[in-house]
């Protein structure tokens, strides 16, 4: 969807930002580093495509000491499935980001996004590395959210405000999708810095939670990439009161960042890669949340859907045909569906012509909400999903080339 | 796929078939019949949605006597999603099917294929009803074929003739596909009729048999039907010495059985909604069997992959990547990929440029194959699929307007 959007310009204490190019996308800056002072308190949540690229190995070892002082991200190549060089590769640009930020080289994250199958140029990432550094600054936020881009159409920032211990702490976010976006966290990285002070199993609680709802609960092609990495760096220079885990602080924070995430994931699928509609999918009255996901998951992903989705067709018959393929049990003689507010199907049934034809006008609209109520218990989900368009097949057909 | 393809006119001994027009599709013959003289061996598989149309939910319970005499199917409306009078719509017609040809009720299944959500008109299709059985006639399974289509480009048969006990048998086929084609057989409705003497388990052993490796190793757009549905039906006109379970000869027709429904999954798939491309995915080296049905399925529905398989791109770390999708464990470091005969990837890596461009144009072929070696262990699994076409999306945009 054309949206002109701008990054935030935002500090947070503690961090200094940089997005600079070197050259392993086509045009445009492609490489970005976050960087604390010191090793700060770290969080993440990676794929779990069981195929990861080296970044991804990296830093998720890395991760397990709950403290990172900086994260190198560059786009363009994935740098996954490329072997022991892939790593070697990880290693030696961090080793240098690290020695020029005079920080520990295991403390130094790594991301990348952008074609797989392919030898990362080590010299242009390397200069990179250095120009990246020298670049860091307080302010340079939208640098760095323009650098982590890839066929993204605009950079993807938000920023959440909150009081925590009597003191003001800002939570900002960073993240590209485009493509590849699928529940369990395709081709996104997301990055959250905080200058809130929290205990380790409080920031990875809250990340934890904050992800599930919003993050989680996206797809636009059903796809899961090998480099998904949503990290959570807080550097404590708001000197609020340490918060601790299970603490109402805790919370705050987790909802702040929630909130965030929630805004990144909108604003994921509706630069999704062809997008022309964003679609919620909202499933009550399951057996259970897990039935609920699985259904909501089941209609977001179905080729078939996101076709009557881009025609804005309100086919819900395809909508219950899809439920019925999510592998829970339902009855499809009890399901009620809404489309854009219109109930179009009671008990499995048809209603009267007329509510399709209104249903059909809310579905051209850029945003439509679909629902579906399986009247067999209290599981709710919600997913938010993109149409299929004939650019995104266009733009998908030929990205090698 | 521009594919000329005319049905077979072949007789089948003890079986007459129609195909004839009620109004139920805009245009061209939309109601099928084929029928036996009194109630024959007959065996069938079914959808595995959750949600099933009426007359699936009518021909299971009826199949369950492993005996029927007539098969009556329109195009056009799925009769899905349809409460009641759906049920009803199925009860009605085929009771008056049944009276005309001078069997009982329940001997007469039904099966159905178009929009979902939407109540059969019932007194075009008792007409048509009429007309079919007056139609019927013992060389009309070229309309028959015909009749069952939706949006298939050309009517789908194959024939095979064996010996069996020193007598000559014929195996004929119809089917439809089209869209909505995915793994545990989407929207299908294929029908087999055959003239050798059957026993019931050896019927019904032999169909599954048949559909495990053609019908149900094909995926369009990984959709499946409310439906589906896979008939044989034996007359025993060609008086072979009755076929008895676990005999030489059941495993001769179901090889005979196998090899037409092959037949039929190739067309169908070369037929898929907007196929420019037949591609056969092969995957070898898993732990098992199962394991390597599941990566071969997520890499033959994964819509990157397909939009890739369009755009002949030979991107192998997108085909890699959905294997790492498929929920199994698999080694992205010693995983061989190959492309039309074309080594790409070794050990997880690349492997020369040139290679890649070899595979470029093989990948531009009308058909082509992907094969992923895992070396983990022996399973090994084949699937055949459609590439994903700006076409597809246009057709699947506006079904219902």
């Amino acid at each position: 969807m054309k949206l002109a959007r701008r990054a935030h310009r935002v500090a947070v204490a503690g961090f200094r930002f940089a997005g600079v190019r070197a050259g392993l996308k086509a045009r445009g800056l492609d490489v970005a580093l976050i960087a604390a002072e010191r090793p700060v308190v770290a969080a993440g949540v990676f794929t779990q495509n069981r195929v990861v690229a080296a970044p991804v190995a990296v830093s998720r070892r890395r991760l397990r000491a709950g403290r990172a002082a900086a994260v190198l991200v560059h786009a363009g190549n994935a740098n996954a499935c490329t072997g022991p060089e892939g790593l070697r590769t990880v290693e030696v640009s961090t080793a240098l980001a690290a020695r020029l930020l005079g920080v520990p080289p295991e403390a130094v994250l790594a991301c990348a996004t952008g074609r797989i199958g392919v030898p990362v140029p080590r010299a242009p990432l390397l200069a990179g590395v250095r120009r990246a550094v020298a670049a860091l600054a307080p302010d340079a936020l939208p640098a760095a959210a323009q650098a982590i881009c890839t066929t993204d159409a605009f950079p993807k920032t938000a920023v959440r405000r909150l009081t925590l211990g009597g003191r003001p702490v800002t939570v900002a976010v960073l993240g590209k999708g485009a493509g590849m976006i699928a529940p369990a966290m395709a081709t996104l990285l997301v990055f959250a810095v905080t200058d809130a002070a929290i205990a380790r199993p409080a920031a990875r609680a809250a990340l934890r939670a904050a992800v599930a709802g919003s993050l989680n609960a996206i797809s636009v092609d059903g796809d899961t990439s090998t480099n998904d990495t949503v990290l959570l760096l807080a550097s404590g220079a708001a000197a609020n009161p340490t918060i601790r885990p299970g603490s109402r602080g805790e919370r705050q924070l987790a909802r702040a960042l929630a909130d965030a995430l929630g805004e990144i994931a909108r604003l994921v699928v509706l630069d999704g890669e062809g997008a022309t509609r964003l679609v919620e999918i909202v499933v009550r009255g399951a057996r259970g949340a897990a039935d609920a996901r699985r259904i909501a998951r089941a209609i977001a992903t179905s080729t078939l859907c996101r076709c009557a989705f881009h025609g804005g067709d309100p086919n819900w018959g395809r909508f219950v045909s899809a439920a019925g393929t999510a592998g829970v049990p339902i009855d499809a003689d009890r399901i009620d569906v809404t489309i854009g507010g219109v109930a179009v199907a009671r008990r499995g049934r048809p209603l009267a012509r007329g509510a399709l034809a209104r249903a059909a006008a809310r579905m051209r609209r850029r945003e439509v909400r679909v629902e579906l109520d399986l009247h067999l218990g209290r599981g709710t989900a919600r997913m938010l999903t993109s149409d299929l368009s004939t650019r995104y097949v266009h733009f998908n057909a030929a990205y090698t080339t």
